[in-house]
């Protein structure tokens, strides 16, 4: 926890004012700020906006740090998880250093708050689970990660995958994972079954991968709600992607959307450009909580994306025909205290009592900030800088 | 038309090899070559690929140089364009400025071909086509830019404006431009016979604008069919957008996509992730030409683009969920000698008697340097370096 006085900022790109952190925590915004012995750093007229925050990422996954990856994978879902499986072996991808180079680099681009699931297979069991939580346990002071237990490559279908997703919970994993309990396990009630009887079990919160569309997610998401209903675990159950809360017939994705309301399910989304997927105006008009993610990247599925959420901003901005600068603001708040919200967490803005994370970006306005994305000038988690000029200060292995 | 050795390369990813060009043309590409009294570039290793090809874009109407603008546009087309009218006039906005400043961005970036619509419209006559013509005249050695007489306030509803497009087309604008037939004009018979008899009158093509959608797009599409059999013009008339032949109707779009192939109506997409849009991979398929552009950028209409076509392949790659790397070089493809081929351009490819436009770029593979778009090192026009390091060298007003 430290002090930190930052000078000459513009919060959200409104007026000048200066942030005066104490003790991890923005204790006042305001003109010409003064405290005594307190590190000062001087914004000079640029944009500040509350840390980035990734709801939804795999940082063992990526190869940065290897040569490229010259993808020729099969069009399926299936092609890519049997892919990625093989490639990790043959590389002997270590996750803690994966995950230590991903992290930096998001680090770097200003993020300081990150949901990443973590693959539990019966192949490498939990050792990315271990390297990831190591990972987690060195850059404490540098980034917030919280770790979903994630059956990437099925659960019922690889029988000892439940056993071990058990252990994850055990061994400290924030969140019990899942993924399309029709289209990848055959299996939805069994699928559902296993995790919410883990989630109940440790008293945690479930993250569900769902790409499966249309009336087969619409089938998913009720099965889930069902089960909410019945173990009381409004608010505790996120979904990502939900692909099928952009399916074309309004009537049953308000149906979908107003249960998530009731029932308090936030949505992560990645805004895949290649997809449908649940709109962002659609989603907050109906008081869903709703967060973004940069999902994997430079990773076996594909080559694109590299941790940067200013990037992603724009391209939900894009992705949701956003025109004007009051929705860009709205696509930021998305990809900050919005996402944080979306995580159980209150209290990440540029507020008095807010975290102290906070970001200095380029730009005349929050929407130039978003479209150019320029490297970061500064990054602040807790009142420590933690990122210079887009470089993590803590150097990458 | 410049003599240059670009020694040191790797074309399109491949093997090492020098590129001769003599006249303005590639005269040789391999190993070792040697060329007296010939500048050298030394590319380091880096890749090389075709210059890039914007195939749709608007010249006149960037605020590149102007503070950022404030958008608070309304939602429908036409609040876009009547807002845009407003704000042109508010600004004095000088389309030659304006055009030049763009147009010496995209250079920066690699772009040595583009095609650019330019309003025609009552309010403001053929003052932007003048503009935009006195660019193309300075710049003719830097990019080749072709130009459409675009009615983007409509043709029918603005009385007087057919008679512009006719001067337009008189003073030298290369093709004749259009704009959703029944959406913008409320009379599509109207419309199209008044473009198509400008372009026999001409003896020029066609680039029409249709953003309509679904069974109006179709039916539209239908109309401009039956216009290109009855006065011969296969292969002259172009659609930029084209969004209904992304409609999830397969045999509707598929009857389409077989009559642009045998009518040879090139389709020119700028893939907007928050648009349904023609497939890469399908339209390819099917034997239609296919470019790809950046539309306009930084103006009234959105804040996003930046001039770069190397993005623009990252965006078409995901929004046709492009993967793997040979797909992402077909994404490259669009972007350079595809694009080229669908505005008649047949020789513009690292080939031996190909157009000496070469762009280099950093990367270890070409789906690195689609996926990164780092500054290009050097960007080469007809043999003539024309920018390095992501700077065009003629000087932006």
């Amino acid at each position: 926890m430290h002090d930190l006085l930052i000078k000459n900022t513009r919060p959200l790109g409104g007026h000048a004012a200066d942030i005066l952190i104490r003790d991890g925590r923005i204790a006042a915004i305001g003109p010409a700020l003064v405290a005594e012995n307190v590190p000062v750093e001087d914004a000079a007229g640029r944009i500040a906006i509350p840390g980035l925050v990734d709801t939804h990422t795999h940082l063992d996954k990526s190869l940065l740090g290897y040569p490229w990856y010259v993808n020729t994978v099969g069009p399926r879902l299936i092609d890519k998880i049997d892919n990625e499986r093989k490639v990790k072996q043959d590389y002997g991808l270590n996750a803690h250093t994966q995950s230590m180079r991903h992290a930096l680099q998001s680090v770097g681009y200003g993020t300081t708050l990150i949901r990443t699931h973590v693959d539990i297979d019966t192949d490498q069991g939990l050792i990315a689970l271990e390297g990831v939580m190591e990972t987690r346990r060195q850059l404490a002071d540098i980034v917030e990660i919280e770790i979903v237990a994630f059956p990437q490559s099925g659960l019922i279908r690889r029988p000892g995958t439940a056993e071990l997703l058990d252990q994850a919970m055990a061994m400290g994993a924030d969140l019990v994972g899942g993924l399309d309990p029709c289209g990848m396990d055959r299996d939805p009630k069994a699928h559902l079954d296993t995790i919410f009887a883990l989630a109940e079990k440790y008293g945690k919160g479930i993250d569900i991968h769902l790409h499966e569309g249309g009336e087969l997610g619409a089938f998913s998401m009720e099965l889930m709600f069902e089960r909410i209903r019945a173990l009381s675990m409004q608010g505790k159950v996120a979904v990502s992607h939900a692909f099928c809360l952009g399916h074309s017939d309004w009537n049953m994705t308000q149906a979908l959307i107003d249960t998530c309301a009731e029932l308090d399910v936030p949505i992560l989304t990645t805004a895949p450009p290649s997809h449908v997927v649940p709109s962002l105006k659609r989603l907050r008009a109906a008081g869903v909580r709703f967060g973004a993610g940069i999902d994997g990247f430079r990773d076996t599925w594909g080559p694109y994306g590299n941790g940067d959420m200013l990037e992603r901003a724009m391209l939900l901005g894009m992705k949701n025909n956003l025109r004007r600068d009051d929705e860009l603001l709205m696509a930021l708040d998305v990809c900050t205290t919005g996402g944080a919200i979306a995580m159980d967490r209150q209290q990440h803005a540029l507020t008095v009592g807010g975290r102290g994370d906070v970001v200095i970006v380029e730009g005349e306005t929050v929407a130039e900030a978003i479209v150019t994305h320029q490297p970061r000038t500064l990054v602040v988690t807790a009142g420590h800088v933690v990122a210079r000029d887009g470089i993590s200060l803590r150097e990458r292995p």
